[in-house]
């Protein structure tokens, strides 16, 4: 076929994505491995990159659709989708991988769409290259903090091929922060399917190595230019995409040392501790620089004048312990409101029920406890789980001026170690999960 | 003298602001009532507009000056201002003061200065026609809500003088809360001085009416690129100013009626509901639309078991009524952290002690409190206080399923009355007090 030069010059635009066949010094692989071999690139990119279907055994585990408001007007629709890639300039040079700290480099592409209640709901949605937002100074986002987010991660297997874990459960979280902080709903599987199509035109900037992988930032914001404190009729759905390593770096040892100071509330009953919402973050900057200062890599939050233990940093928490019937026991604080829902939290959970070899608990506990139980030596393991980090040991707690050294780094097969291995071994797709999603 | 035509252009274009002798169709006053007399303005015009100078006296009530991070680097200075006008194309319309509502039309120019650790400091202010803020889709206002603000107004007073009321306590408490969101701070005095400025520029903007005035929105926001949830190296303060009227509609009586739920905390110990930080706000907007839904105007913030009121909406709230010795006494909860340190407060606690002809007394009171007053007929007045609302009667309170009547509006000379007129009266330039700081 003899193509024209303005459709030569369209087809290099259109797939420039593509081009590393070509031109593979410019844009190199964001890896530090060995490439895969030329015959299974080519492969994949004679697939087209497209949405994804869901499989059908992953709906076991799906949440309910969340109910829009009736006054929602237009849905948010994939199939509406539009895509302006970057030109060949504009695509940025990718990091190496020893090189990445969390959320630093973003890749060239991100995607859009506006709710406008005045114009009858949602827009198109778009994929365009990654480009600065532009806002009305009185955008409710700047004044009233009417924004969340979500924290994903897409996986390069060992198989070649992309994966996300459980995005499902993601846009259900989103859409129930959404309504708490009067912002538009929109339905997961379309979003869903608008991120796959992003992550695939981006698809080399996944990292290939399993020591990092690509983070998505789906963000929702409040942008009606109105001061006074009030619902948002207008708003933006965007997510950008940056490849991360590790989310903080840990000691020498591999785990963490925590500030736990109960001057400092993170959440409370009747707040909004349970919802991935902006406002949740920024109370807790000033204390994390506390602990920074003191040489603490993260804060733990308690809660109550019993000092309950409820989330590390921008984690869940999870006790290993050997229980007073002489169980050994995994415990985790309770959904009582005061913390995040976590997707590691519950993918853990669930793990380990299944696993049967341990009694496995949600209910609250103490530090008092935590520090009986240390001195009757029953306390095995403290380990902090989230998307961001996965599995993070915890090796130390800086409590009402005492250091309580905790024993997680001691145990001969650890419990933080197997359910990481059993999580990364889903999401790096070395064995098949209905929980990973597969992008092609 | 005679000009050349570039002169002309340069000096229409800097002193767009005053062409209303000149073109009073096309730049309309924000004002219903009649003109002073041209004599009047001649006289204000010859004036340059300028930096204010603060009265001598002014220091008596000034906060101790905030202390920067040792590394702050370069400071805050006004004398570095520049000013780019906007272009008569791009003058707004001003709206009638019969159609203000809170924050719906903006004047024609804005202030920014940027803040960057990496470039040393605090960068030049400026002022400029009022636009769009380009912020890269990863800055972490966006994200964590790493934002605070402030509410200020300037007046145009019975003598056609604008005012502003006790700039000093807004510069500090927004300092206050720059560090407990990892911000940098700012020299209060040298903001002050381009906000003077600014509202000086925009001048005609003031209502030329009692009934309104023109709302000052400093705010400050880090636009850090990175995600992770950290103190933010660079920041923009800006501040836009919008002519307003009410900030909402009472009922017809002139008095707001309240929901008190329970189940809702605004703010609890250990947390941040004592600094005017964007993540305030954006979790009390879902209870604001129940409470509308359910006809209501504000929500009523209780805290604790024993339902101890804390604040209105935005607004902290007073209870006029006889105490247990039959004396009269005003009261307000006091700054225990849970509420915000309002500066119409202060000033109304610091008049009422002045006067001495009341009890004043800050303690936390509770809904079974109230309840028990009403039905001994001890509670004369409720009212909210803020800088938005000035003062707001409150005339019922729905409470666990039921009404509570509050007999506010039902008093001969009520005390809500008399404070907002002596407050008003010193903003509007009625009485002169060193809390009303001159802008020429």
């Amino acid at each position: 076929m003899v193509l024209g030069t303005k459709e030569i010059c369209r087809r290099v635009i259109r797939n420039q994505h593509k081009l590393r066949h070509y031109i593979q010094q410019q844009i190199r692989l964001c890896s530090t491995t060995s490439l895969r071999t030329q015959e299974a690139q080519k492969q994949e990119d004679d697939e087209q990159p497209g949405f994804t279907t869901i499989r059908p055994d992953f709906s076991t585990v799906a949440p309910k659709p969340i109910e829009h408001d009736p006054d929602i007007g237009r849905l948010f629709k994939a199939s509406e989708l539009s895509v302006r890639l970057a030109s060949p300039t504009q695509l940025q040079p990718k990091p190496d991988v020893d090189d990445l700290a969390f959320g630093k480099y973003f890749t060239d592409h991100m995607m859009k769409a506006f709710y406008h209640k005045s114009l009858g709901g949602w827009q198109k949605p778009e994929i365009t290259p990654l480009e600065s937002l532009v806002l009305h100074p009185a955008a409710k986002v700047l004044h009233y903090a009417v924004e969340l987010f979500e924290g994903m991660k897409a996986y390069r297997g060992v198989d070649g091929r992309i994966r996300i874990f459980r995005p499902e459960m993601n846009m259900h979280r989103m859409n129930v922060s959404a309504k708490r902080s009067g912002l538009p709903t929109f339905d997961g599987v379309e979003f869903t399917k608008c991120l796959s199509r992003l992550v695939s035109i981006d698809q080399e900037w996944v990292p290939h190595t399993e020591a990092a992988s690509l983070y998505l930032r789906p963000t929702l914001i409040g942008i009606d230019p109105t001061l006074g404190v009030a619902s948002s009729d207008s708003a933006l759905l965007y997510t950008i995409l940056c490849p991360v390593g590790e989310y903080f770096k840990p000691g020498s040892s591999g785990a963490v040392s925590l500030l736990a100071d109960p001057r400092y509330t993170r959440a409370w009953p009747g707040g909004v501790g349970d919802r991935k919402m902006g406002s949740n973050y920024a109370p807790t900057i000033h204390v994390q620089k506390e602990a920074a200062s003191k040489g603490l890599q993260q804060v733990l939050w308690l809660y109550g004048e019993d000092h309950q233990l409820t989330e590390v940093g921008t984690m869940n928490i999870f006790m290993f312990y050997i229980n007073d019937n002489g169980e050994k026991e995994l415990i985790t604080p309770p959904l009582n409101g005061l913390i995040l829902p976590g997707i590691t939290r519950d993918s853990i959970l669930s793990l380990a029920r299944q696993w049967g070899r341990f009694k496995v608990n949600e209910a609250s506990f103490t530090m008092p406890q935590v520090c009986q139980l240390i001195k009757e030596e029953r306390l095995l393991e403290l380990f902090g789980t989230g998307t961001a980090c996965v599995v993070s040991p915890i090796e130390r707690i800086h409590y009402l001026g005492e250091d309580i050294l905790i024993p997680t780094m001691e145990q001969s097969k650890p419990v933080f170690d197997e359910v990481k291995k059993a999580l990364t071994d889903i999401q790096y797709g070395k064995v098949d999960h209905p929980w990973a999603m597969i992008i092609d």
